[in-house]
Formats: structure tokens, C-alpha cells, sequence
């Protein structure tokens, strides 16, 4: 099967990750050096720029411009979140026709990878000669068959990076943190601030999951305990957590047009479970609660150097395999070879395959209804790459001089 | 005035910074350095540590211990928020004499400086000799006569970090953003955010301060205004801002010991502002806001390297002071040295020109109700360190060849 001769077009969809443009310059410079790609265009706004027709020619960027947008968070042609019926995307086909594109790069999660999909279907029905492929990229890592997405090593990398200084902040000051963290339907990235866990009595002390069924009462009950136990209590829970019925335990009135629920950009959550704690164990308790919101999608300078680099590969093998001519379409996934050393290797896969499912974080992950099992941290931390280490001082006690047992103010 | 010999103790007090424990390692490495102290004790959770009498001999930690200690966020020894009594401050002083303490170190903010100075009243109408110092610290950047605080340069770089990253994270799914930042009294941190406007366009578009009367129609009006420029808009927001009668917009029933109004630890306000746009702008706009609570004065891994310096040798100086014999008490001080290059010099104050009051951000470095001057960025740049700078794509269009200007989903 030879490989088209033609133009090549990028397009990026969905929630930013820190490093979803490492993917767009490696699919850039990956066209650039190959014969069968004549220019590479981008789309402003993904789809939304290919029906308005609004394409910027990639190629005639400097070197040093698309290096520092490879270590740019977030979208560098835009992003868009849109749910294209088959009449937008044989309008979109149209464009990629008029325009001669022959290969198309679509990055983004499972919801962009059901519009490409679409867009493939739509394409191969009008007999366009189309090599499509689906680059992975989303911080909740609930991609199927890849054993990881790009941009959650470095999401999951600022989520550790947090819960090592709160706890610390919440070893300083006494009391009940609760962490609020991404992840509408999986718990990879809340299962990360297990990563925080560096030395005797570290929190998070309590890790909630949209996995597994949340209740209120388990939920007070736990933080008395770990309370008791440690003078204090961190808990770490996803955005997503549910009730034994799965209703979500925030609802809010918003919808985006996949029909996700808006749960970020809102302390609701966080706030519901912290008046609860004062009213489930006293009003006197110091508790406090924090949202992280789209931080950990964006913060500028904490990307995980593992996460950076396999952005960038997962875009430079679109190109490969779309140029190779043995797959005209599929979808980007990493595999990660056997041996004590990690390893990742580069695939595909079919589009169907990642288009709209989500994949849980897996059962062994998880351990009992309030914490993550030990082998997690083999998964997660050649991903998310070495982290600080916090110093605890040994605290050698002096003697006391003073009989002070009923002292104080 | 000869300097006594006896033991030293040093105290951590009030909310975290990411660089409190550089000044904890500073103090600790002059006293063991000092002929004038036999050993050196950490107080546990400051003041109720000293009520308590629970000290450790920081003498007895390895030197690598210290050093990671130095590097990592929070109180390593345990801080403490309380207004002690005059009869409190008596009771520390018997535990004091009794452990023959006559240098004592406590690194705080103003509520700290307060404490520090009842008990150099005590301390002198009861005629024990001390040597007592105010080693100071706040992300708040709150206190009076220095040029600025330990601690506030590391928040100010996060802040910054955050801003710069949620500015692209804006930019590419476009709404309206608005970004909560901690400073009860003061607008200091918020408008380091100013430092993320890298390039034509780049947000926070617009910025509220404590300093300046907000009003919710002007807001509404700023922010239309932005949206209709830029297509979006990024507004950085004081969890402390006040109406004109200079009431809090955000109310929260909480109040800890000192007056102060907790404010952070909650979504409230972030939440508040955002319905506000809906139901004044238009239901179906893009509109979200994000806290940043704790992680702006514990955030594990963005400290400024110019703060964690300085910090250290706050701590170091407050020894080098006390043991030199001429000044009994007193705050440590940085001054900023005329000439282009930034440089500082340390030095001390009274105790009462700290204690309890607050420094507002200096009217100079306000443009108007809802920016900040350029001349802000001279002070603050030099504090944060170098930033990651944004790469955007110079987005060389390609001429369009469908007549689709009625076209779309």
C-alpha cells in the first residue's frame, strides 16, 4: 500500500495537557523530514479551524519557535471541545480535500478519538484517501490498551510535587486537609499522591476514587481514625468520587457536550466534604480543603522529563506509521517492555479501540475502599521521574527541667 | 554589652513558606558556629512546644539532615498559630530560664513579631537577660520597614508558574478564568501574577487587590470588556478584596485566634465571582475559577533560589546580631542596595516596627482598579528568579479555498 504524497494537518482537542505540544512539534518535524508530506498545516481550534477553514502552515515556523512551544503547557494551536455530528465531518472532509491534506493527526483524549473515528468512517465512505491517526494525550490516563497517555507522567508528577509540600504544611499545622484532584472517571491521578508517602506517618493518610463507592459515613469514620492515629489527616479524593448507586457526590448543573459533568473550576466539592468533617467531628477542627484545579494540567515548569520525551515520540511515530503505508489509520499507544528497567516501546492500535470508552484505574491498583496498593508505585513512578525529598529532623528531645504536666495557657 | 553564654532556641510560628526551614538551618549553623551558645533547641510547634516544654537539640541532627530539611517546604519544626497572654509569656519564661535559654530566634510574620515582643516585655521587667529576635517570613510579603519577606519571592515564582500556564490553558480552550490568590490584607502576591504577561495578549488580563475597592458592577463591566478584546479573559483575584465600605466579599464564619478571617481552604469566593459572570454575562459563557490555596506556601519544588538564600541568611544574621552583643532585640530586615544590579543587605529593626501591623501593597505599584504598574515588575523580578518563557506559534495562515464564511456545526 504506497503512502499518498500530500499535505499533512495537525489539530489538537480537548483539556490541555503540559506537554500535548512536545506531540505537536514531534509530528511537525517528523513531516518535515518526510518525503510523502508535502507542507504541514495546523488547525486553530481543532475541528472548529478546519470548518472555518482557519489552517497555518507549520512549516514555515523557526526551529527555535517550535522548540519553545514543545516546552509550552497547553495547546499551542488551541484546543477545542466539540462532538461533530457526520455532516460536520464530511464538511470537514472537505476541507482536507480542497486543501489536498492526505494525512491528518488528531491529538486529544478518548472523546477525540471517537471524532477522528468519525471523521475516518465519513472519509472512507467518500473514498478520500485519507491516513488519519489518533495521538494520545490526557492527564486522567483513561485511555484503553496504551499502558499510559502522554501528559499524565507530568500531571501525576505535579499532584506528588503538591501532596509532598501540603503534607508537610499539614505536619506544621495540625488538623484535616483534604486535597480535591482531577479525574471525572478514573483515579490515576488521585491514586498518584501516593507517591507523597516518602517517610513514617506521611500523608495522604486516606485515598478516595471514583472506583470505588464512597460513603459519607466510611468517609468520617476513616478520617477520625487516621485523625487518632497520626494527630492529623490528609485525604486525597478525585473529583469523581461516587456513592454505591455511582451518583457522583458533586453535581453540578453543567454539561459539556460529551455530557461530562463540570466538576473542576468549583471548590464544591471540596468544601461539601470539609463542612461535613466539622459537622460529622467537631466544629472546633481545624479542616481546611483545596481544590487543585486545572494546575495540574497546566502549571508551567513542573512537566515530568520521561512525559516530555514520550509526548514528543508518540507524535513522531503518527508519522512514521502513517508515512509507512501499512496502516492508513489508528490510534498512538505506548507499551512498556518487560525487564526491571523501564522501557517504552511505541504502537498502534484501532481507532475504535480508544474512541469514547474510558479504562478504571485497574483493581490491583487499588486497596480497600480508602487507599492504593504498593505495586502502584512501580507503574506510576518511571513515568512521573525522580522527586524531591523531604528532610524530617531526628528530634533528639531534651529533658524537661520543669514539672509543667497541667501547663499551659 | 557583652553577650551572655547560654543555650539558644529557635521557634517557628504562623503559616508556612517553602523556604521557613532555609532560616531554621541558618540560625542553627551560626549557633553551632558561636562561642557565645553552648547548644541549640528547637521548640516544637513554637510557643505551645516552649509552654510544654517539648525541645529537641537541633545540635544533634547530621548535617545532611539539615541540609534537607533547608530544601523542603514547611516548618520542620511544627509551627503554631496563637496570641499568647501576658501570663503565658511569663510561663515560656520559666521554662526558658529553666533550660538557660538566652538567645531565642522565632521565625513568623507580624503575629509572630507581636508574641516576640510581650515576651521581651516580660522578659525585662523580670530582668532576665535575652537576647531575643523576630526572624521573619510570609508569603503575604506583609511586613513593615523590610523590603520584602522570606518566602514571598518562592510564592510569588508559583503564582507566576501558575498564571503563565493557565494563561495558555486559556488561551487554548477560551473562557473566562478566574484564578483565587492567598493575602488576606495585603495584594503583594496577587500581583506577582503580573509576571506571567510574556507576550501581545498574554493574561491575567485583569487584577483585583485587597488595596483596592471592588465593586461587582465594575467587575462585570472589566471582564465583558477583556472578553470582547482578547476573546477570553484571565482575571488574578485576592482572596482578600473588599467592597468600598471595605467589607470582604468573600465572608466566611471562621476566625482564628489573631481577628483574622479564614479565607483560604475554601472555593467560596472563586465560586462566587464565577456565578457572578454567568448570571450577569450570559449563562452559556465558559466561565471557571480555581483556588490555589495551600499549594502557594507548600508547592514541593518551585522555590526561588535568590528567596531560599536570603531566607538563610535571615537566619543567620538574627545570630550574628544577637551574639555581637550591641542590639538586645530587635526583627531582621532586608534592605535593597541602590544601583541596577540586585542586591540586598540584612539588618535589623525594633520589634514594635514589625509587631502585629500590616504593609499594603505600596500605591505606586497600582494602576488604576484592576492593574498593577510596571514599575512593580523591577521589584518583584529580581525576588522570583528567571521564569519559563511561552513559546507561541507565529500562526502563518494559509489561504483559504472554500467560500464557507456561512459555514459550521
Amino acid at each position: 500500500m504506497p503512502s499518498p504524497k500530500g499535505n499533512a494537518l495537525v489539530g489538537q482537542s480537548g483539556g490541555p495537557t503540559c506537554v500535548i505540544n512536545q506531540s505537536l512539534v514531534g509530528i511537525v518535524e517528523e513531516c518535515l523530514a518526510s518525503d510523502a508530506v508535502r507542507s504541514v498545516y495546523g488547525a486553530i481550534h481543532g475541528l472548529r479551524g478546519i470548518l472555518d477553514e482557519n489552517l497555518v502552515d507549520l512549516g514555515r515556523e523557526t526551529r527555535s519557535t517550535l522548540e519553545a512551544v514543545a516546552g509550552t503547557p497547553c495547546a499551542g494551536l488551541r484546543s477545542v471541545r466539540m462532538k461533530p455530528t457526520r455532516a460536520d465531518c464530511a464538511a470537514a472532509l472537505e476541507v482536507l480535500r480542497a486543501h489536498d491534506v492526505r494525512y491528518f493527526f488528531y491529538i486529544g483524549g478518548n472523546d477525540t478519538a471517537e471524532t477522528a473515528n468519525l471523521l475516518n468512517e465519513v472519509a472512507v465512505a467518500e473514498g478520500y484517501e485519507l491516513r488519519l491517526f489518533h495521538v494520545p494525550k490526557t492527564i486522567d490516563n483513561d485511555l484503553r490498551v496504551t499502558d499510559h497517555c502522554p501528559g499524565y507522567g507530568s500531571a501525576a508528577r505535579f499532584v506528588a510535587q503538591a501532596l509532598m509540600g501540603d503534607d508537610q504544611d499539614n505536619r506544621s499545622l495540625p488538623g484535616i486537609k483534604i486535597d480535591v484532584i482531577m479525574g471525572r472517571d478514573a483515579g490515576w491521578l488521585t491514586a498518584s499522591s501516593v507517591l507523597a508517602r516518602t517517610y513514617e506517618g506521611a500523608g495522604p493518610h486516606l485515598i478516595y476514587l471514583p472506583e470505588t463507592a464512597f460513603s459519607m459515613d466510611g468517609f468520617l469514620a476513616d478520617v477520625e481514625g487516621a485523625y487518632r492515629t497520626h494527630g492529623r489527616c490528609l485525604v486525597a479524593v478525585s473529583e469523581g468520587i461516587r456513592d454505591a448507586e455511582g451518583t457522583l457526590i458533586a453535581k453540578s448543573k453543567e454539561v459539556d457536550e460529551f455530557g461530562n459533568m463540570q466538576l473542576s473550576g468549583s471548590g464544591a466539592l471540596g468544601d461539601l466534604l470539609a463542612a461535613a468533617v466539622k459537622s460529622g467531628l467537631g466544629a472546633s477542627l481545624r479542616v481546611r480543603a483545596d481544590t487543585f484545579g486545572y494546575l495540574q494540567r497546566s502549571f508551567f515548569g513542573a512537566a515530568s522529563e520521561v512525559d516530555a520525551a514520550e509526548a514528543r515520540e508518540v507524535g513522531r511515530t503518527a508519522v512514521r506509521v502513517a508515512t509507512a503505508g501499512d496502516v492508513p489509520h489508528g490510534s498512538i499507544i505506548i507499551e512498556r517492555e518487560a525487564g526491571p528497567e523501564y522501557r517504552a516501546r511505541f504502537g498502534v492500535t484501532e481507532l475504535a479501540n480508544v474512541a469514547r470508552h474510558t479504562r478504571p484505574l485497574e483493581p490491583h491498583f487499588i486497596r480497600g475502599a480508602n487507599d492504593i496498593a504498593e505495586e502502584f508505585l512501580d507503574y506510576v513512578r518511571p513515568l512521573v521521574g525522580a522527586l524531591p525529598r523531604p528532610g524530617i529532623l531526628a528530634e533528639h528531645f531534651v529533658a524537661k527541667r520543669l514539672d509543667r504536666s497541667a501547663a499551659g495557657s
